[in-house]
């Protein structure tokens, strides 16, 4: 729980800049070596969900380096974040839940193992937020 | 032909500054409104592809104008930008080529409309740099 810990550090992060709560880390060998949050709204990015902003803070990893890795983020990827997660090879990927939104799993399981932790911490962040900015989450997830 | 010489000439941009030839542009309505080339290089980015770099530059936007775009790429899409496109539900996307790189075309196809135009400059632009840069290139696609 340590590492999901860390994600959710960082979605309550996003959440205090007024941003959409859900966050990632990405650890290599019991290290975390990036993290992130959903920046849309605060940088007005079509591509920062916080899987792929851990990604990009990371820096320039070779799949050597994600191959060894594993991808902790609060909430289930969308097509966006699975397909960045299937490009660097990540075989790990743990999520906080996929009640509020379910990204292609099944597609995202024949490459890689997923474990969903079903936190209800991680739920009650999105349903408060998802009330409040329905149109900013509307967004996010392309409807 | 007008929107693929854009995406050429973003990718040619790309490699006038060192960095992998690939470029993209998003159509609306007949109007670019975005465009891209490949940065891994030039901003130390893991997830500025072609596509990415595209749809990041073409801003907020919602699956309403997304839903009425095509995206144009000198190279088939990987994995990520084919999940990015999924994401906002483009219903068309027009490749230059598909031989030096083949993303996940098929299932892409299950909810877009793809075209290969299977275009020789664009081929040659990448052979001619993989032959150079074969280690940026593989970092590229994760390999």
């Amino acid at each position: 729980m340590r590492f999901m810990r860390e994600a959710i550090r960082e979605a309550k992060k996003g959440l205090a800049e007024g941003g959409i709560p859900i966050g990632a880390v990405l650890v290599k060998d019991g290290k975390i070596i990036g993290r992130g949050h959903n920046r849309r709204g605060q940088k007005s990015s079509a591509i920062l969900h916080a899987e792929m902003d851990c990604l990009e803070n990371a820096g320039r990893l070779t799949a050597r380096d994600t191959r060894r890795c594993a991808m902790y983020s609060t909430l289930s990827p969308c097509d966006m974040c699975a397909g960045a997660i299937l490009l660097y090879k990540i075989p790990l990927v743990v999520i906080g839940e996929n009640k509020t939104f379910k990204g292609p799993e099944r597609y995202l399981c024949r490459r890689t193992e997923l474990v969903n932790l079903d936190l209800k911490e991680c739920k009650d962040l999105m349903a408060e937020f998802i009330r409040k900015r329905p149109d900013l989450w509307n967004e996010d997830i392309g409807v």
